[in-house]
């Protein structure tokens, strides 16, 4: 049997990172070099799919195995990402006639894409260029999002680490205005991510395990605001516990469906909304409440914070990068490897597989059952789910008081194309 | 000789909390409970000198030495802080009169203020109770201040523990923003605490061990806010690294003298600002270079980080409550511990003393030759001497993926005076 040289995989990186989306690249590429008879070199993608579709590849090959170990611990996407979607194959043919055209200049064979929903879609698409277009490849998505909104899987990475962070960071600020609220500072706002859906939210819920503690009140984007109804609820807590910490989703709504955010701020001109909902919230209390406030905006913060990532989280998002080669390697296309959940106390899951069509543009939105019957906070099905993917600390290493977080060299592959092409 | 009961101590908590002010009220208690037969008990103040003049006292020997021991890794105040000053003997002679009451009802001897600037004052007045109105007490400052501004020490705790956090953080968040950059957001701003002095946003510089590291560029309250070289600035920053990662001082001022925080936000209806320079700064590049940006308010996180904070932060604020009842034991008055540093690299330090008279109300500024001459970085000279404070972690116990602190019991001492003092 004459034997062929092995054919090559692409990685690439998709949409917001997070702090453990390397720990899946490094499962990806560690598994890639387990199995050199089969896969070739693992070609990353300069900025996700925008790499391919340029042919700005990056050659992961030069980099040494040391490197490549330390992505598992460094937040953010070491390739670049991208927010881009690829139109249809039949809207769009001219994109994909390119991406064959890339991929068989570099002998692709296998492509490994990393991210959320929308990349779940391009996923796919990349999956029918076989069946459509006649070009072989196998596709496989590794799933990533801080918003936890894919379906099927139990859950996503990212999430988990998100999760912990927003949990520690409200008890800690939930300590310190505890101690002010005396003289001072009555109320605390920290606002987390989510747009579509309040899992980030809810997550701060852990934070709270007896009553008192902080958070005392969550706002979530599934439960219209309502004015009137939150400030009694923010009164009482002052008045019962000496102060309110509270967690508020950025895509809180009003009863209009207007973001909160938006219907807030102007400059001092009047123009341009700033976003931002938690100084919405704490003015509001100021207003009508008068208490002293404090807020604050975790933004990018919360997704990047490596040095306090979930050890549950950083291990399945390695494990799922290693599954998705693994997938390939059996032979499949068009798949994407997920958490199954197979124990809540102690916390069991294992692998298992998803059919792309069925994952693509697909949310999973939380719950109306793990969001207490007022609005304002979790139940104890929201704990029995969320509690799990905060377990557990994977502390990077440090040097001079700070975490080492690895620059790869990104060393680019050589262009074989001349025509570019712009995205 | 006759032996007499040994008289108790006051120890209590002032202005904003840290993460490490828990620190010093163990290094403080455990101290004490060393030397029974000097001190008697240590009753700490509920709400700092608040609860001195309502007789609001906390008998801290009804904390087992376990919850005792877990200050150490717990953050804020744990027996309330105030923002309360007490006026001059002079100006209301019936506070100091009352205070005497307290404490004669109470046998305290000593006087333990855990506290800032504002703090040494108050501690200073105290100390001056025997000479001038004839009550034996001895009267201590620890310090505390995540400003740094104290003078004589060479540092404050609670600022290397901000100064890491921040330094971290920029850094995770620079990673996350450089992944991003090519298709989306190109510039991240993060507001730090520091309404008088860049000591804070000068520890964010930490973090850029090489050109092209985040953070790009400092705003410090020292420095003038000018926004054209400001913009030009940013605009070089994205055209060389691909993207822009800014700490804020939340005291930075415009060219009247006036905070930007002020000058910038409205709500809806035009009226009320709603603090945070950085929304002003973000909103500022987007209208004049219209990159997508994103910002971060760390407020509160940032000073009840206890997760992340600085080992050497941590020891140093036990080694200063230590030295406290030490200084006292040795029979001193009107004194504060101080750090000494006796080496740069290796770092060293040793303790010190100072005199209260030489603390009170003195501000420590940032040294224009820690700024670089354009005002947007710090210098070797500023690395050099904030590099050691954030050296090393001191990670609290964890328990279901959440850091575990401890709550007191805070079982109040019997009230022994009838009349109430209104505060």
């Amino acid at each position: 049997m004459p034997t062929r040289k092995p054919r090559n995989a692409f990685y690439a990186q998709s949409g917001g990172v997070t702090a453990v989306i390397n720990a899946s690249a490094c499962g990806v590429i560690e598994t890639c070099r387990k199995h050199k008879s089969r896969i070739g070199k693992v070609y990353a993608g300069r900025h996700g799919i925008v790499g391919a579709l340029t042919e700005d590849l990056i050659d992961t090959s030069k980099e040494p195995a040391a490197s490549i170990r330390a992505l598992r611990h460094t937040p953010s996407g070491a390739f670049g990402s991208a927010r881009y979607k690829l139109k249809k194959i039949e809207d769009n043919p001219a994109q994909y006639e390119r991406l064959i055209e890339v991929f068989k200049a570099h002998d692709i064979g296998y492509f490994f894409y990393n991210g959320g929903g929308d990349s779940a879609d391009t996923c796919l698409k990349v999956s029918q260029l076989a069946e459509k277009l006649g070009y072989p490849i196998q596709a496989i998505h590794v799933p990533k999002t801080v918003d936890n909104d894919l379906p099927i899987t139990d859950c996503c990475p990212g999430f988990g680490s998100v999760a912990k962070y927003v949990a520690v960071s409200i008890r800690e600020a939930g300590f310190d205005v505890a101690s002010m609220a005396k003289t001072s500072t009555k109320v605390f706002v920290m606002e987390v991510m989510g747009r579509h859906a309040g899992w980030i939210a809810a997550a701060g819920g852990l934070a709270s395990e007896k009553a008192g503690d902080a958070p005392h009140i969550i706002l979530f984007p599934e439960i219209t605001f309502d004015e009137e109804r939150f400030c009694a609820r923010v009164q009482e807590c002052v008045e019962k516990y000496g102060y309110c910490a509270i967690v508020v989703s950025e895509g809180v709504k009003n009863s209009d469906g207007k973001f909160l955010s938006d219907a807030g701020l102007r400059d001092a001109f009047g123009h341009a909304q700033l976003g931002g909902v938690a100084p919405v919230i704490a003015q509001l209390i100021k207003s009508k409440l008068n208490y002293k406030y404090h807020w604050a905006v975790a933004d990018y913060l919360q997704r990047a914070a490596r040095h306090i990532a979930s050890k549950v989280d950083v291990e399945q998002a390695y494990a799922l990068g290693k599954a998705a080669v693994d997938l390939a390697l059996k032979g499949h296309n068009s798949v994407m490897p997920t958490i199954v959940r197979t124990a809540h106390k102690p916390y069991k899951w294992k692998l298992g597989i998803a059919q792309l069509t069925d994952v693509a543009n697909q949310e999973k939105m939380l719950p109306r059952d793990y969001i207490t019957e007022d609005g304002f906070f979790i139940t104890a099905k929201a704990r029995r789910y969320l509690s799990p993917l905060i377990q557990g600390e994977d502390y990077p290493p440090y040097k001079n008081g700070l975490p080492q977080y690895v620059k790869l060299r990104n060393a680019p592959v050589r262009k074989k194309i001349r025509k570019t092409f712009v995205v």
